[in-house]
């Protein structure tokens, strides 16, 4: 399966049900927002076992409706989602050049 | 560009930087979580207007920076993003059947 | 019913539960995030429609779950949530002067 | 210094801004979780370490924030703060009776 099969999936998905008319790009905004946060309870408590292998199946579905959104959004707004990560990962690497940035977890702005 | 390219660049991005030891799944998500939020951010005080030709920029910025944390958290777990997708699309389909959800943006508990 | 008596009645919820022992920041502050996701939940697809009358009841228990969660941090920090809001209006009023904010929803630093 | 007094202090700062025709409900929602977005930040790759002393004075200072906002939604929806945590604390009292959620993280749909 490719990348490209799976966006036309999920244009068809919601053409099928008619659900462009709800996609307008801030509510789909709170969507991805809301689906990061229904990632994010599966960690909820998790405590200091920060590992996950009994919630794996949970973590993946949740994780994919993030991406969803994400592709659902790139699409209402005419983007490439695939370009769009190309352009910011370039831009990323020039906040965070290689030498200051190695074996540091700290904020661009506090390198 | 294809997708498989960009997994690679987010890869490589984080190896060169040796940051693999900071990506536990908990941070991951947490990251996913704030960049949604930096995403939705661009939406705030928009009131009725929708609409958002200005700030498209930004808007794709935000969302390449979910997307590429969605792929970072894939990887962690070992999972294929696009297969991710690909099965919950099969499982929201189910969830909301075409007969039933056509034209109503209800949740799938109220249908 | 004074804001002290619901103080107690929140730490008397945790303890009669001995719950204490989840309460690290971490997990408070992402349960904070969490709730607050719920709380927008209820706005999620109400396009133009900013208002919000029929779900005001949801509205209220969902706020309510985040402002008992800020207090659950607020106690295990050792803070006191009343005086923590007062110094920070005071140093919001400095970040947006009265004359520059005035009718504005710019960000402070577009100001 | 009195919740109350803080409470006439939040909206003296909205009103001497003249901010009161943004506070759309919608907008305060998402004002609350990007709030909590920015708490919850402090977090970040903190790892396994769940303590943060050194972060106190920021966490302290977003926390502020989110309360802020609820007060501000509160106000904007005509409904008492106090009165709405008292209510739902007995509400969370029920679906989590002291028997069954003493001494357990899990969520009132797996007691």
């Amino acid at each position: 399966m490719r990348f490209e099969d799976v966006q036309a999936e999920v244009a068809a998905f919601r053409d099928d049900r008619d659900w462009r008319q709800f996609h307008n790009p801030k509510d789909l905004a709170i969507s991805v927002s809301l689906e990061a946060s229904e990632l994010l309870e599966t960690f909820q408590w998790s405590g200091t076992d920060l590992e996950c292998k009994d919630k794996e199946a949970s973590i993946g579905e949740e994780l994919a409706d993030v991406m969803i959104y994400c592709l659902l959004l790139a699409d209402r707004l005419g983007m490439d989602p695939v370009q769009l990560m190309h352009d910011k990962i370039q831009k990323n690497a020039r906040k965070y050049p290689v030498d200051k940035a190695r074996g540091s977890s700290k904020k661009y702005t506090e390198l």
